[in-house]
């Protein structure tokens, strides 16, 4: 075989062949750039022999010492051998034409390609890990779900442009983040039913002439059909940009609330205190206490979306144009999934942890008029005013306050009086109580008791629907991996079947 | 009222209420920053106000005259009335104040804010357009089925790394954008069943003390349902990132299509013929016929993938921070919508129109040696050789082969022979007819009977799982589009009954 | 001439010559999407008139009665005239023909092409708008330095990790921003050089076989020189990455100052008070007093940054593949510009107008320790304690002190000592007014007196070379002017000249 | 000191000092994350004693204990020990305490800050790689020049719009990569000269209380000069932008060139050969020769750019917030450049190894009516026609000839006298002679002897500018590497006089 013994096999590329040069050693492709992947690839060899051997494409004999091959492998350890044999995803017949000569491990690659082994060790890994990841945005979804409910009561300031808007808690704000945590799961699940589907047998674009059972390898591997155009199966990847563009909004949406959290933890704000294992000192600046995980947090959505703009940078080009560039895209979204992971894992760990400051946090719900939004809709229950008119007497109110620097707690009817005087030329004359109660940040949020809103019976009401999502979701996931898991078995049943035969 | 007539009302931001000075022109929210929008505030109006007068929140009297008075808006063209009112979002209450006085239409807006009238008139907006989205992408689909039908026996090669890799059909590269398009539907519907969800009702964040009725107004606009959290409902913008990175998607398939006719109809590849119409001759070559379509459509695309960064840029911040920022966002998933539809609109013309060269796209597919592939696959089948044996004979035979400037249909089963000998010292004696087979491209192509191959017969059996997912998807824009009629139709209704009671 | 009236000269595209359908009617070019450079269109067919007149490449009394054509129509106004015609670049030669037929008006065009028309109006116009930019970026040097040195002594602490680092002054902090903006400048300085070289005589990749002066036409343009290469002339576009890119820097930059200002002045933190007239107030919050122009320079910088990724996303292909696409980046880059010129603007009247509030700035940066590092400054100077020593005693101090709820103002020399005790087991009896003096954050910016430190009489000395940067930049900006106005006269003389002769 | 030996010092962040717990093991700092500037902050570490000694900051005992411990490091490796130390950019103050107890080594950080750390060994790491990618741009712009040289008479066609241009040559094209290259150039060294100023002794905005000879500092470490603002120094970071923008624009010209050559090589261009050693073959098409390198270098242009824009959405903030997250902007940045240089290197190798296929270059340039321009040019100059007339004739002669399939090479005058007769009803009668010359794509790249065209001489000509462009940049390479290696000497300089004195 161009004079080489079986021993020293060096892969089908080398010079003499159909080129005449070796390729440059950085260009060579290795086991160690897709070293994740490579279980996904053992996988594929796997299926592919049984297959290969249930259809009659390869003689049985041959077929059976491939796969005891392969078994062996795995006591040795797949990793291991794998990358110790340095060339990517072709190492399963790399291995096989070592240990067993050209004459048989020069077989498995019957009907497949580089095309194939990519695609498929690519999606079993991004659909493993997307699947990590759901478990992860649940188990998040569960602790803030419980964070929340011991806070439907915590009042706080919620923020628009910046500035303190209108009285909330801070149980109602963390439903808000499960709300997206749903979509967020969503997106995903759409994503991962894309992601597992099967290109085996798809080859590098037209499958083969050999008659491949693209049904039987989908079923072994756990994917849930054969993608059913081989075209398609290896020269779309929409489902990577799909999974790079998920990750990124869910990194968005983590970025938010360390950025919320950040805030809220300044000196100046000071209404959480994160634990101090989130965060470091500094060498010079022995008082600070610097919130860690937060920026590394941001520093991980970041480039995320940065990572998203590769892999769309990487696509822009003829079908089939860019094959090596996408490894630039497909590391950036393991880096992707990595960071979320590792992300969701501290705030599932810091949430429950933080310390709100709710003596603090109640405080300046009313400090800064956040309330005053109630004044003028006493005005308009009581007074019967339009709504337009109260807002804008309220407004000369505050204005009138902040100029004579009263606070809204040391405020008098006397001064709302003097507002409508100068809007319409008669005072409100509200009752003391109602103005009393308008001014409360407490009666603020309990008074919102509408469909969604923070009072607090009516945020316990909903606690329900948001159990009942966690709990379809879950049944997903499972469904999810039982599949797999059944698959895995399959698969290994029919190699002991082969094997035994 | 602070010294106006009401035929002079300027809005509620004037100097002298809240703030002293007024604000700067170029800050001012206009009606033509967001003229695509009014009709959806137009109904929100509407909606609220039968809420407000069904729940008994603001005196009947007053809210039929406003509802009357909007109805005569309609009949000045509400449109019209808006841009001359030049408030944006605020033009209902404007309208209503300047005809009704503050006393009637300074009741409108109760318990709404800014918040809910942006993030409600968003939703409906984005909601029609996606659905005219999903419309013209089933229109594509129909498009690519019926020129894919036509040629299924169109030969011509496939590509990877930029070369001639395969023959296959020019009907089963074009199916393989249909599941392209299949999973772009997918995806936008998703995201239009996140879109079109209310959060009316939900004031900036935290709803109103007044019990607004928010399934009843989330009806009247056509929502699926309120959303579940106010704060989520105002201030949470995943939904938005989502319809950015899923048009940005659909713009780099458009995009990598663009990329594909561009090439394919260069000089030298020469496979197929753009219609003059979509093509322009230059002012000093006049030989030329430049494709222009194409080129937009890359062009929107790459605006469209900025546009999604812009978005993500947007939403870093702290919660509630970006609000006036988010504008920027909001026109850019506009602009990629109207984008979508122009090139689609295009495509949906163009493809059909495409003549491709037939003769010239099968001679090519046979020169290059695309379908050396199956010169291995022959020596397998008949000479049960292993697959890599086969494969590195073939190399060496091509490479021989281009040496000596040999065009594969002029080689011999000699040179293979040849090949063999130097690889393992023996010949192949491949026979005569398996080895002619083997050169013929659309051998090739029938050959690849498996699941999901481009073989015609095999293809053709594939037309119906394409067709079955088009009507599936037609049942979805249906369903939703008699949705959005019907809640049109309570709306009016709902007006009705109050204006005659 | 193909059977039309001059006067209905409908260009060189129409069906019938090179190809057989109208081009669709929303791909042809039109004046109004090219509207900003239709000045520079206009002067660019001068001046090639003008040369080709002076070089005797088109007959005198042809070109004559060209030029005095080009004066009618500047009578008749270009914008206007251009417009109406609808032809976009080619406006110029549409005019001369259907005013004066083709055979006098068809010689305009001699050895131009669409690329150099292109080419030129967009050199031109990017380059009076960078200048814009540059004098722009003066401007807010200026209203920086100037409100720096009135602010030396306005102490108040700096931020690092989102926490109270250090106190240090406003005036310190604005010259960090003119620093920026030095660096800002001469990014775009560079960038202006690189943009005013001439592509004129290129044509579309190779000039002429027509001798035209490009020296010559490159003078009457005001451009610094000629491209040496014809097709580096017309198919690089690294200059308009390179626009793109520090534009959205200097964005950046500006967003980032727009943040400060924003986090400033926050309820919470409420160090500065920004003027009402750039702020709303809130239809439903009428408390709210919201900073609108930081916002929309947010949004522009988003937008901007997009935009770049667009320009970059339009480059990716074969040189001379992305043509009409490239028009996607270019309005990205014109919008960059107004954007940045209107963001400017307002801070350049908003700096001088925001009232720092200096006491509470002051207190807030002795609040919070940010003075710390000096208490342990004071253990090295006073004691000879090793920085990491003394650094270590006073974090313990400041532990306790957040834990017996002590602040800074009220901490006294024993607690330091019982922090040294838990660290080396011995007091370090600062001095009681070592001690006083490290506690107050006055001192600490006045002992800051290294290069470049906040000391204000350090600052002082430093505001000489902020000046002589100003005034070196300036005389740039005033050379480039120069340059400019004098080509223009140069080119309106040259055609006295030949209209005289 | 905390009851601990030196030799088990833990650093300054061990709980029970500031912060109570110790910090999460995947948060904290590590060497390895900063493996490549740990040189970099040995030499600050260096530069800093000599500085403190110098001004008697530090008593001189002390300080000498410290140089010498560090010449020790020196010996036993400093990337090895600093590794081992895992405390990244405080391996200095680690090891010193480690080896010579906190009375000593705990006096290193007299002064400094985990701000200047980081800046000053960002910037050194920053600038001398800089200083490596302008090298290797020159070394790039030598051998461009070199084959341009002997490809001035290569006619190829030039493409725009996907399309035959103009007939142009290999070198002409080829120069116009150097020009681009030179801009590289002009880009890079100017934010060298951003990036190569001192913020030693800023510490984190402030630079201290000891009076720090800032100067002094930024002299032995080879900066230009010391940054004259503290807090500009350490809080802003417009030069990393700056960094990132300019190679990604680098990049992107990479990449462009790199679509260039897969164009060209693509099997239906065929008009180059790129050498073997930058290909691979197809583990199943075994005819594939795959240009590898081009698509690294396509991958790696697309991360740079992804990179570009997770570096502007990490700055996004107020000032002082983003500092952890900005380390994944640097890895970007450092990728950046990593990948800059090897595709520079693997284009330095391939350039000159790419054999032009001469003679299919110049069929193709006259086979498909590139030359047409000079038809047109050729009835201006011997018939006096107005160039629109004549380019007219010329396509209305083009489209004739395409809807008869008669090539270029074999029309006659009378096709163009029948288009003449079309266009104004008489025939042009051009000369034979200047006929059969303006069909000979050879003699329209000969007649372009405009300055900047590609006519041989002409280009001749030009590679003067480019010889003396480059030799202009080799100087200011040179003359930065000398002022760093003088550095250098000063700075051991400086040790050994101490350690003796």
């Amino acid at each position: 075989m161009l004079k080489q013994k079986h021993s020293e096999y060096r892969g089908f590329r080398r010079a003499g062949v159909r080129l005449t040069e070796e390729l440059l050693p950085n260009l060579i492709h290795r086991s160690d750039k897709i070293v994740r992947t490579l279980y996904a690839v053992h996988m594929f060899d796997k299926a592919h022999l049984v297959m290969l051997i249930e259809e009659s494409l390869i003689p049985r004999p041959e077929g059976i010492a491939m796969l005891k091959a392969l078994r062996e492998m795995e006591t040795e350890g797949i990793e291991k051998v794998r990358l110790d044999l340095q060339t990517g995803i072709y190492t399963g017949e790399q291995f096989l034409i070592r240990r067993l000569g050209e004459e048989v491990g020069g077989r498995i690659h019957l009907g497949r390609s580089s095309g194939d082994l990519t695609a498929v060790s690519t999606r079993i890994t991004l659909r493993d890990a997307l699947l990590m990841v759901l478990t992860k945005i649940e188990e998040f979804r569960r602790v803030l779900i419980d964070t929340a409910a011991q806070n439907l009561d915590t009042v706080m300031p919620g923020f628009t442009h910046g500035q303190h808007a209108q009285p909330t808690t801070y149980g109602h704000q963390l439903l808000a983040w499960v709300s997206v945590l749903e979509r967020d799961f969503d997106r995903l699940r759409g994503n991962y039913q894309h992601v597992n589907q099967s290109p085996a047998g798809a080859a590098i674009m037209t499958g083969s002439s050999f008659p491949l059972n693209r049904h039987r390898t989908a079923e072994l591997l756990g994917f849930d059909r054969p993608i059913k155009n081989t075209f398609d199966a290896i020269l779309s990847h929409d489902f990577l940009l799909e999974t790079h563009a998920n990750l990124a909004i869910l990194h968005a949406n983590l970025l938010r609330w360390s950025e919320d959290l950040m805030f809220w933890s300044t000196n100046d704000v000071n209404m959480i205190d994160i634990p101090d294992r989130f965060c470091g000192t500094s060498s010079i600046m022995m008082q600070k206490k610097n919130p860690y995980a937060t920026q590394e947090i941001k520093g991980a959505g970041a480039e995320a979306i940065g990572g998203l703009m590769t892999a769309f940078m990487v696509e822009k080009d003829p079908t089939g144009f860019p094959i090596l560039d996408r490894s630039y895209s497909r590391q950036g979204a393991y880096r992707s999934i990595d960071t979320a992971l590792r992300d969701m894992n501290w705030l599932v760990e810091m949430i429950p942890a933080i310390k709100p400051r709710k003596g603090l946090m109640e405080e300046r719900a009313g400090a800064w008029w956040a309330q005053a939004t109630d004044l003028a809709a006493a005005l308009v229950a009581e007074k019967n005013l339009p709504w337009r008119s109260a807002h804008q007497i309220v407004g000369i109110t505050v204005r009138l306050a902040l100029e004579r620097n009263i606070p809204p707690r040391e405020i008098s009817p006397e001064l709302l009086d003097e507002a409508a005087i100068l809007y319409f030329d008669h005072p409100v004359s509200l009752s003391k109580e109602a103005f009393q109660r308008a001014l409360d940040p407490r009666c603020f949020v309990q008074a919102r008791t509408l469909y969604g809103g923070p009072g607090p019976e009516e945020v316990r009401e909903r606690l329900d629907e948001y159990e009942s999502a966690l709990s379809g979701d879950a049944k997903f996931i499972e469904g999810a991996e039982q599949k797999l898991t059944e698959a895995s078995q399959k698969l290994e049943a029919a190699i002991d079947t082969i094997l035994k035969g």
